[in-house]
């Protein structure tokens, strides 16, 4: 275990392969402090939206008292999909930082590209390419290991 | 007190505005009958993901024991945002039924237009206009009061 919140999240997303959920993780940071570390949980939760992002930021919200994380940094091992992208700018996060880009399913680089529309009233900074390898060979042992199995 | 689906949703709406939340309520259906029914609660609950849509389909999975809320049809009085389309989509909803359009935070047929998107695994079909008067008044209501209130 690493104390770094980028390193809580890759050992967030190694818990979640762990669980036969897809390996992503994230943590929420605010002045040097952890409010919250969340692993991918759809399956075990029986919620499509339980993915490591949505639970880092509702975990961290539920710990301050807050719906809005002003000046909390979101650290994720995986670019968000388009959902959790919306979550990110309704909880006014300040900087998002993330591994591995997401060509199929990231909606901040990719696809909707969330926070670039006119209509997204907050966008965090963002900064990509965190520890891409390491992410990148985590979800594809992930998905090598389902297909080997039938999963 | 209607027991159609999408009276339920602005029963919901009306419920949420009298909290102090935006107006928004939605109701998941399955072969005719309510699995869910809910209102916007961010305020309330501390939490930027309690969208009215975001509650109901945790609410309907949590109902069912799945994260897929296959054949089963969403009823909301405003067009999703960007998250709750995400959602909607991991969800695999069926039909989506909305009220008003949204031009300045909707994520259906405005901004990030997320089930246009090539990288959407599942897009639900769309239906949108219903009593869309009465969701425009209610919100428009809404957030005259508060411009009164200094809220």
């Amino acid at each position: 275990m690493s104390l770094d919140p980028l390193s809580l999240a890759f050992d967030a997303a190694r818990e979640a392969a762990a669980l036969g959920e897809v390996p992503v993780g994230a943590a929420v940071v605010r002045d040097g402090v952890v409010l919250a570390v969340a692993g991918n949980r759809p399956r075990t939760l029986h919620d499509p939206t339980a993915h490591a992002e949505i639970l880092a930021i509702r975990a961290a919200c539920a710990a301050i008292g807050d719906e809005r994380l002003v000046g909390c940094d979101l650290y994720v091992t995986l670019e968000p999909c388009a959902m959790c992208a919306g979550a990110i700018s309704f909880a006014r996060i300040r900087r998002l930082y993330y591994g591995a880009a997401d060509p199929k399913g990231g909606g901040v680089e990719h696809g909707p590209r969330v926070f670039n529309q006119p209509t997204c009233h907050h966008a965090p900074e963002v900064y990509g390419g965190f520890r891409e390898a390491e992410a990148a060979t985590l979800l594809r042992a992930f998905f090598q290991a389902r297909r080997v199995d039938g999963g």
